[in-house]
């Protein structure tokens, strides 16, 4: 039987702000990437998806940032790696406390956005994202995109590794995205998207925009949040694929 | 044998700011009150202090604070209780994570600065502090001011609690302190302060300015390590309790 | 020919995140309170709202606040009178640079949230509001709740002071507000506040819980902004002002 | 007569640390560059220094930077110019009424930190200053690195341009620094800065490290005052200058 899990972003509020429907994602997918608050997510919203995750057997991950309020996280910045070591361990521990209070724990820790990016490439600030986690638990799981530094310098240090792939994006021949801001980056047709998510998780392959078929090997989806119609993409996904005989659950 | 424990706030520096002495302080006290970033306190601060008091036996607690960093945790805020009681609960696991990675634990929490001063009287704000050590770990004792709604709410929730004392602080005939701003509030002679910490740790009591003495129950005194000749005056008063005859060791 | 100022939150985003609906408000109020920073309000939407503004001859205000992101500047601060004071002149110089920028000014001064709520029984604090302001420029006219502190501290300056009245609360036979948390203190009827609407800015008057009439006089009406159906109601507001004959306009 | 500006940082502080001595630096040099609150510099601080230069008749600029307190400006990020470039204004701003409520107006900006590294070669974050300043005030100065970007895009934008040199920095045989990190980058020798500070305002010129001696024409001397002994070194540094017959007085 082929699996896959469901990683989505939540709790990208931060006080008085809310950016993600966090209750009806929680509905759809298996793993969530929590904010721990230094791009995004306050601690009574930490606590409360916590709560929600744990009471829907979703698995918890610490979504870890650069310190970007203002930036959402989204700016890449030039942190020395002891400074990022210790601030990722610093979300991790954060949001751990309330994992434990609803019951369960920190199962995987994910960079967001402009991190994410970042150690795709830096070896540097992988090692030091590697280096927080170490810090936090040396047996947590590391969630990124297959072939980045990050998933490279985390199996090196003994830390599971689980990649993901994006069925809203396009993949190039080599079976890397194609960078956002390129003509046809984004896959904005739903049905395509739906299309496509069987196809990574069933098949492990993508067709590309020359309409060559790439391998990308996954056991993560990674769906959105954050845009109109993106709760309803993302059930007509997991229908799609739980009607396709892919079994829907979190990673092993 | 008479014992007593000896805490001071450490690790209030924030990124290129610095302000306690850590590294001499960690040689007198036996408690250490690490600041974990709502009011000071850096991750890599954390970090390093954690890693310094774990090598020396040094206790470590969570000082937990409003979320306050241009006023120093110094201003009362009229913090909702479920945000208060998720954010104390935020710091506590952040501090855990470097606690454990140093090969400890973080073994008690106390308030600081206006949250301390608020939590005396503040009923509401008490239990939201004893909801978030709660919601981290229902074993953590609170360390307090004797007398105050803090300790009474703790103890009424199955916390453990522990009364500190302040050698350089007036107290009036009822064994509570004379507020600060009042004429004689602060105890500034340095002898003075010495003498007062080993009436206060072997003999439970204090002399009060009309020259009466009061008894005043503590397990721990509060040594102050942000003021010039602080780590001085904290080693003599090391020297004179041991001198006495005291021990001094990290609470029970 | 009676006329009446018209008033609402804008720009209350902050990076990433958004609140308010400042295109449509800007179509239907005469003066717009801009945040500065503190509880909301980055560097870019203030511009923007600026040039929108400006564009469409609505004057700006700065709405100034507690520096307290995380609870959206709702949570009283005992802020030391020379740190609110310098810290009300810094939003008002940085909103003034954006105001300039599009051709016009900031004219006048709101507190927000908490502090609005502070400074209408604390003198300490409203005389550090009006010390920042006179900071900023001594001529700048301050909004605010008829019978508050602020008003009155602010007219003693001698800054021009304008009064303001809210159509969707219930008011005293005093002539003030019933306190948030009693019942009926909120009008929620659109129709009920549309009403209240033009009694208060033709009539001067309100009509209370029990059936009476008080007077209530108020140069400017403030509109709520971050409600679902906000602007749809501030539209029947204006409309309703202006069948009844009311000029709707910035107060002089 | 030859003539030369002294600049500093001053008010690098943030709510209960310091870091510069402010009062010392005031009494030397002739242009304080005030840190506006992004990456140190709180309201009471940028007030307090904005009186005692005002009173001593020291010119005031905005040192702008980059948003993060924790990293105190030094960690480069990528802004989107946008938003650099209402950063900058609202900072300006913000300075702006503390200079003007002091009697006088901000003459001056100079990026701090990462960013004034970044603007050297980065053309999009230097346009971006530009604009910044140019929205606050197109008669502004910007004071920065002979043949650097930013003067370069400032002088193109119709701006004034002032060079300055670093007397306690190497210069390769190109006029440019010789980066920090490698060998010799820092002259740490007291009276070879004194010493280079004259050959700098009244030759426009400095020795290299090879022993030639190349040309920098700069119209103001950079000098540090967050080390030990910073101010005494400033001091003689202008009594050196004073004394071979330099005028040290704000640039024109």
């Amino acid at each position: 039987m082929t699996s896959i899990d469901l990683n989505a972003d939540l709790g990208e509020g931060f006080g008085r702000w809310r950016l993600t429907d966090d209750e009806q994602l929680l509905s759809v997918v298996t793993s969530a990437n929590v904010a721990c608050g230094f791009h995004a997510g306050d601690a009574v919203t930490m606590r409360r998806v916590c709560e929600l995750a744990a009471g829907r057997g979703v698995r918890i991950g610490a979504q870890v940032s650069y310190r970007d309020l203002a930036g959402f996280g989204r700016r890449a910045m030039d942190v020395p790696p002891a400074e990022l070591a210790a601030e990722v361990a610093y979300q991790i521990g954060a949001l751990e406390v309330f994992a434990r209070a609803a019951g369960t724990r920190v199962a995987y820790v994910k960079p967001h956005g402009a991190l994410y990016n970042r150690v795709v490439h830096d070896e540097e600030q992988a090692g030091a994202v590697v280096d927080g986690v170490v810090l936090a638990d040396a047996s947590l799981p590391v969630l990124g995109l297959p072939g980045s530094r990050l998933l490279e310098v985390a199996g090196k240090a003994g830390l599971p590794v689980v990649a993901e792939a994006f069925a809203d994006r396009a993949y190039t021949e080599e079976g890397t995205l194609v960078p956002r801001g390129r003509e046809g980056a984004v896959v904005s047709d739903p049905e395509a998207v739906v299309e496509r998510s069987v196809g990574l998780a069933r098949d492990g392959a993508v067709s590309t925009r020359s309409g060559a078929t790439v391998a990308v090997r996954a056991r993560s989806l990674c769906l959105h949040g954050d845009t109109p119609g993106a709760v309803d993409l993302a059930r007509r996904v997991r229908a799609r694929l739980e009607a396709s005989g892919v079994v829907v659950e979190a990673f092993a």
